[in-house]
C-alpha cells in the first residue's frame, strides 16, 4: 500500500492550496480569491471554451495543465503578475517548490505533473498556449465584474492592462477580441461604472 | 458572438459556488470548506487514483463529472448528508437548479452538462461509481486529518460515517480498505488524537 499511501499524503498537502489568496476578489466583491477555486474555474472554462482556440487543442490535456499549474505556489506564493520585483525570483521559488510537493507523489506521477507544469510554464505547445490564455481570461472577468477591484487597488492602467493580457490572442484570437473591447470600454467609463453595463 | 457570450455569463454565474459552504474544514481546520475549491481536489483526486478503481475508468468523463457535480448546489445549497431532513427535497430543488444554471449556456453544452450531472447522481456506470467514491473519499481525509472535526461538531457516529460512506467501496475496493481501517482506528482513539498519529 505504500503507492497509495503517498498518493493520499499528496493529496493532503495540496489542501493548502485553499490558504493562499490571489489579488482578485470573488465577483461579489467579498474577500480575495484562493488559488484552488480559481483552479476550478479554469478547468472549467478550458471545459466550455476550447472550440475558440486559434487551433485544435486536446482539452483533457488543458484541463490537467489548468489543475496543476497553480499547486508550486503552497510553497512560492503567489506573484502579482505587476509586481517586477517579486517576479524576479519567481522561477526559482517555483522550480524548489515543484521539486518537494510533486516530489511526495510515485515516481511516475510525480514525473507526470512536472511535465504538465513545465509544459504550461513554457508556452511553446498550443495545449499552453490555450491553457495560459485562459488563466488570464478569467481574471480580466472577475475585475470587470467587479469594476476593476484589483486594477483599481494597484493603480494598474489600461495599457499594463492590455499588455499583460495580450497573449490571450496566441491562444484565442476571438476570445481576445472581445476581452479587449470589454478592457477599453470599462476604462473609457472610469472602471467603476462597469457594474452597470 | 452570442454563443460565447453566454459561455462568459455562464462562467461568471458560476463564481457563486466559491461561496457555497460544506460542512467539512480545511485541514488546517481554519475554516468551512467551499464547494468550488472541494471540486478542484476531487479532480486532482480523480488524476491520481483511477489506478485504484475497481475496472476501468475513462478518466476524463470521471473529471468531467467531478468538475460539474456540485454547480446546482448554487441555488439548492450544500445539503448535509447526515441531515435527514433536508435530503428529502434535495433532489427536487437541485433538478430546477440545473435546469436554470445549465440551461444559460448554448444548448450543445446545457446538454452536455446536464448528462455528466444525471450520470454522476445515477451512480449507475463505473465511471459515476468512482466519482462518487472520490467525493465521499475527500471529506473523509479531511475529517481524519482535523480530529473528526465535523462528525463531532454533528455527533455522527462511527457507524454512520461507516455506512455513508461504504460506497466507496463500489468505485475502489481497494482505498475502502485503507479509508475504514483509518475511521476505524480514529474513532478507537477518540478522535481527538487522529493529529497525533
Amino acid at each position: 500500500m505504500q503507492r497509495l499511501e503517498r498518493q493520499l499524503e499528496f493529496i493532503l498537502e495540496i489542501d493548502r492550496l485553499k490558504n493562499i489568496l490571489r489579488r482578485t476578489v470573488i465577483t461579489d466583491g467579498s474577500r480575495q480569491e484562493n488559488s484552488a477555486e480559481h483552479s476550478w474555474h479554469l478547468a472549467m472554462m478550458a471545459l466550455l471554451l476550447s472550440e475558440h482556440a486559434n487551433a485544435e487543442v486536446d482539452v483533457t490535456h488543458v484541463l490537467k495543465m489548468l489543475l496543476v499549474h497553480d499547486i508550486v505556489e503552497i510553497d512560492a506564493g503567489d506573484t502579482f503578475c505587476y509586481d517586477a520585483e517579486a517576479n524576479l525570483d519567481k522561477e526559482e521559488r517555483e522550480q524548489r517548490a515543484a521539486d518537494r510537493i510533486f516530489g511526495l507523489l510515485p515516481e511516475d506521477q510525480t514525473t507526470q505533473l512536472r511535465a504538465l507544469w513545465d509544459e504550461f510554464e513554457a508556452r511553446q505547445t498550443m495545449d499552453a498556449r490555450f491553457a495560459n490564455a485562459i488563466d488570464r481570461i478569467q481574471p480580466v472577468l472577475q475585475n470587470l465584474a467587479t469594476g476593476g477591484h484589483s486594477w483599481h487597488l494597484h493603480s494598474v492602467t489600461k495599457a499594463q492592462v492590455l499588455e499583460r493580457n495580450s497573449p490571450i490572442g496566441d491562444g484565442s484570437a476571438s476570445i481576445w477580441s472581445v476581452i479587449s473591447q470589454r478592457i477599453e470600454g470599462a476604462f473609457a467609463r472610469g472602471l467603476g461604472s462597469v457594474d452597470e453595463e
